[in-house]
Order: C-alpha cells, then structure tokens, then sequence
C-alpha cells in the first residue's frame, strides 16, 4: 500500500537474485570500511526496499550512501549509545553512523524494552537516512509485537499557508502481526505524493496534477522541472502535505509530519525541520537525521492468538467491502508489497537499466564488480 | 487547527458563561444518575470542545448522550474495570458507561504508567463516545509527558476502491508541551473532511466539491443531501479518507483510520469497523466503542526544560516560515484552539440559538432548567 509499490515494466529492466544483490551490496559496503554485520544490516534493507516494490529506497540510492561514507560525511563505523533510559524508554546516539545499523540497535532495543516492561520506545539522533521505515517496524512482527517507526528527513515539505519546505517526508510505519492473513503494514509519507513522483512528471513532460506541489511564490504549481529546480536550490517550493490543498485538509498532513519530527527530532534530541540536512544534502556537515521507533506486545493488552484471529477477520472485512463501480479490488496495507516480495525473492528482483548501469559503475569504482545481470 | 475550529457569527448565537454551562451540563448528568464526579468529567469534556471552537463535539451533542442513558443503551453508572495490566500497559474495560470517565480513568492511569517505566499505553474496550479526543490528550501536559489519544466511532469512512463506509472518523490526537509557546496539540479526525461539513452544504444547497464524498455506487458524488441520507440508512456511500480519491493519496488516510481502530478496536477487545455503533447507531446494544491512550514521559528521552525550549524554537520556526502570497498566516497545531479557549472563558461560549433551544427542551424535560441565555 506504499504510495511508490509498482510493477516495473518489462523492457525497462533486468531479473537480478535478490539473495546476490544483498551479499553484493554488503560486499560493497564493507570495502569502503562498513563492518560486515552493519554491511550486511544496510544491505537488507536496501534490498527490502526493491523486493518489496518499492524501487525509490532500494539499491537506486546506494551511490548516495556510499559517497557519504567515502567523503567522511558519514561515519562507516557504528557505535550506537545509549545515552538516556528508563524501563521503556531510550535516547541512542547513533555516533552520524548510517541509519541502517543504528535502527537495527534502536528497534532491538525497542523490543527488548518491550518484553520487560510491555512498551518500548526508543529514540535515535545523530544518524543518517535509514531507508525505508516499514523494513525497522516489521521486526516487531515475529515477537507478536506491534511495531512502529518514524524519521525525519530533508526539507521538501511546504506547510499550509507557506512558501517555503520546512520538514521532510517524514514517513509513519506501522506494522501489525495477522494469522492466517499476511501481516498489515502501513509505511506512508506524509507528502502527498514522494519526490520521485515530480521526478517522473518531469521527464514525461506531464504538467502536475494542481494540488502536488507549490512554486517559489507558495502558488500550485503543474511545472514539475520549475518545483524540483526552485526545491534544490532551496530558492522556495516544494511539496504539499498529505491532502494537498486546504480544500482537501492538507493542513493534517502538515501536523503529521511535524508530529514525526517531534518524535524523531525533537524528542530525540537531533536536527528538525529546516535543520535536517538528509541524503542529498550538499552541505559538508552531519546530516543530524532523528528517528522514533516503538515495540508494544499484544499481550500487554489481551491474548495474542486472540488478537491475530481477530486482525485475521478485520483484513477479510477490508478486502470483502462492497467495491466502487469499476474498482477490481479493496487494498490492505502492505497486501502489495507481500505480494512482490513472493514474486521477486522467487523470480528475482526487476532493476532498472539505469539502476544497473549505475550498480557497476560502483562495482568498478568501490568493488567488487557487478556482474549479476 | 481542527478542521471543525471555527469562529461562530454574531445574530446566530448568544454567549453563556463556561463554568455555569460546565455546571448546569454536570446537574442534567447528575439528574439521569450519573455520580457528580463522573458527570463533572462528562461536562468538562463537551464544554471543553465549544470553549475550543469545536462545536460539533460540544453541548450540541448533550441530547444524544442523555438519550442513550435514559434508555439504558448507556451504562448510568461507570464501573472501569482493569482487565489486564503489564508494568507499561492497560487494558479496561469501561462496562459500556459514558466514554468520557472511562477515558479519564485510562489516562490517568497511562500517566501513573508513564511515571514508573517511562510510557503508559491504555486500550479501553466496551465503551461509548468520548467527546473530543485532544481534551485526554491534554491531560499529559501538565505531567511533562506527550499524551496520545484514540478513538474508532460508527462507520462513515469509505475506504480506498470501495462504494460503503466501513471505519469511522477515528481522530487522532497528540499533545505536547513547550516552554513559553502554547503546547501543540493536533486532534484531527482521518476522513478528509468531518460529517458536520456535508451537513452544512445540504442545509445550504451548496453542491460538494468532489473528493469529498461518494454515492452509494462508490463514485464521488457532489449532492451533500443524497450522500447524507445513503448514510443514514446505511444504503452505501459516505465520506473519503483523509487525501480524498486516490489522485491525492486517500489511501493514506483510509489507513491511518484502520491503524486508530486496530489500536481502539481489535486491540482493546472492543468492537470495530462496521461492529461499531457510536452515539448516533439505531440498535438497541451497546456501542461497542473502542478508545487508546499514551503518555510518553519526556524526560524518558531528554531533559523536560530542554525539550520544552526547543519545542519553542519549532513552533517559532512554524510561525516564521515565509508565507505564500495573500496568506496572512502559518498555523501551529491547536493555536487557533488555544486563542478561542482565552476568549471564550474570558468572555463567554457562544453557542447558536438552535443549540440553546436543544438544552433548553433537555432542561424542561430532565431538569434543571436552562437559563443561561
């Protein structure tokens, strides 16, 4: 049900094992100084990304994380600390290491609370991009958990009334344990559409559907190329919150994704807002990226198979609504994405041409080669 | 910033003072049996929505309360009862009383929670409305806590592709303290726009904007009247989600009302989805209505003072950020409540004759009189 799941055309692409690409991706990080754990950690959720159909956070942004690391900008060792806790609670300092590992530690740590005490709710700041949160709110799933994970990210979001990005997409996850029925899983930014999707407007020439994204002035803009040129260099614009204009409530998007920064920023003790510099950021510093992670047990509440049968009846509820004429099907959250990672940890993993080409020319920079499609 | 904040045009209302209306909302309740306590906190709660501007969930609504415990649909007496309980979580059951002092109770008890481990979650099952949900939310404030409140309600929402309402309104609710700024509080319901909205386009003959609401065949209709009276009879249609039709990412928003009623309804053992009635249900059995509260410590993750202060700078950073043309304003969430709830306790709540006239047939008919206006 994430907004950017979609079946790649054929003829775009090519089948790459997606068991390969983890270990070659892990291969990779750990020439530029990654250990092999935290390689491997970063790798899987990379990986996550494009099995799940979800091609914006996969191996696409590798070149993005490993310039950083090479440049000094993000630290390649990770050494998580707690630097505050209580029986539920916990404050990580991820040490500017990648998001990856110091989400790993964060959302274990998360669960481990949990199972003490009911509830964990661990905050990280000082981090990097960590990929796509609902990979960090599914580890809660096995332990009959339900987990959740926010972050914050770059400035690309404009609030209600302004003219300017002041948060970034700043996604909520929830994910939540079923029986029979394949878990329920939100991961949701709270724009209203993700960058990648002014991104494509662009190169097709489309004019953007009014309502996306404002120009420098704050006025709906359907010029994609004007948006992304005005966003990048931070000159005004950008993206309008979950519900677009006010006509459609957009202002609660704009709240959502303050209150993820709150959580993830504040809360943490990390950048917020303007502050959070993010993957793309062109300056020479930390990019002081804050997430918020909780684990809360069924059990905490009532019996877990309980609960599980029940969730088990609520998502047949969903898909067995009466459809709108000309709807072929009720979605679930996170129904798609299970059902692309069935098909591609099976048949392999669908890269783009340009994702590719772009894989072997790290091979050939960092090593090891690419040489899996 | 809750989409129903609005400022009330002279000629259409009188002004009654808000402690005498707290007082004489506290004497029907007590009139109908409920102890003094409970119906203090029950009073409290509804006034507390008109001093906020949110008269959709205030005294406007007293008649619909009153009805179903003097039909013995709502328990008189609360009796909340722990059901089950782990150092960091809760859950009651409310034995169908008035919502409003079983979510008192719960989030009492979420606070006492959070004060030994850090966080406190609390699900109440078998419950019935529980007025606005900011109000519990607020109560962490003064503890230096986040407070979170959640409630599912009678179904209205039509999810994503489907042509029949299925969750209801189910609002989220955050509360957080800062330093010398107001705290930040959003309470916002998950459809892109409330009940009372279409209600005042029928009563105008205003047509609605499209992706707003569907016709009982799932297509976005523009006739308030006709989609109102589908609802009613549950024939179909109803309002979409937060975002709208897919254009602008309504599935968001269709599952941001799921997670609220996993969290209210499955995971409290309550009723959800379609199972649940809420205060305007036809059916002679217990609403059914779920609730789920948080209050997260602050200093579970950093010091209070610090945070606070920093909360200051954020909602500055908001309140600074440059606006769009002809906008004279960029809101903070809870800020437009917070200006109406200083004038309305200064000078009185304004309240429509039609809502006077409503109190004053409970008055003639319960006891005692109404004569504030």
């Amino acid at each position: 049900m994430t907004e950017q799941a979609t079946q790649i055309q054929p003829a775009e692409y090519a089948v790459v094992d997606a068991e390969a690409l983890r270990a070659w991706v892990a291969a990779v990080f750990s020439s530029i100084g990654v250990t092999q754990e935290d390689a491997r950690t970063t790798a899987e959720n990379l990986v996550a990304s494009d099995v799940r159909g979800i091609e914006s956070h996969g191996v696409a942004r590798l070149g993005g994380y490993t310039g950083r690391v090479r440049s000094g900008r993000t630290e390649a060792h990770a050494a998580p600390v707690i630097v505050h806790e209580t029986p539920s609670t916990a404050t990580v300092d991820a040490g500017n290491s990648l998001g990856q590992p110091a989400s790993k530690f964060a959302m274990e740590l998360a669960i481990a609370k949990a199972r003490q005490t009911g509830h964990g709710a661990v905050a990280v700041r000082n981090s990097n991009h960590y990929g796509i949160a609902g990979h960090w709110a599914m580890m809660a799933l096995p332990h009959d958990m339900i987990g959740q994970a926010y972050t914050n990210s770059s400035p690309l979001l404009v609030p209600t009334g302004a003219r300017v990005a002041v948060t970034g997409t700043n996604p909520i996850a929830v994910a939540v344990p079923a029986l029979r029925e394949r878990p329920w899983v939100l991961d949701m930014a709270t724009t209203v559409v993700p960058r990648g999707k002014l991104e494509v407007y662009r190169r097709k020439g489309l004019p953007l559907p009014l309502g996306w994204a404002v120009d420098a002035s704050g006025r709906p803009s359907d010029d994609a190329a004007a948006v992304l040129d005005s966003m990048d260099r931070r000159a005004g614009g950008g993206i309008l919150p979950l519900g677009g204009t006010a006509l459609f409530s957009g202002y609660k998007g704009y709240n959502l994704s303050v209150m993820v920064d709150i959580l993830s920023g504040v809360l943490a003790g990390s950048g917020w807002g303007v502050h959070v510099d993010g993957l793309h950021g062109s300056e020479n510093e930390p990019a002081g990226t804050g997430h918020f992670f909780s684990a809360t047990r069924i059990d905490g509440f009532r019996p877990a198979e309980e609960f599980k049968a029940e969730m088990d009846a609520y998502i047949r509820m969903l898909k067995e609504t009466p459809r709108a004429e000309g709807e072929a099907r009720i979605w679930v959250a996170g129904e798609k994405e299970w059902e692309l990672t069935e098909q591609h940890e099976r048949d392999g993993v669908p890269l783009y041409y340009k994702v590719i080409e772009n894989l072997r020319a790290i091979g050939a920079d960092i090593g090891p080669r690419f040489d899996l499609a």
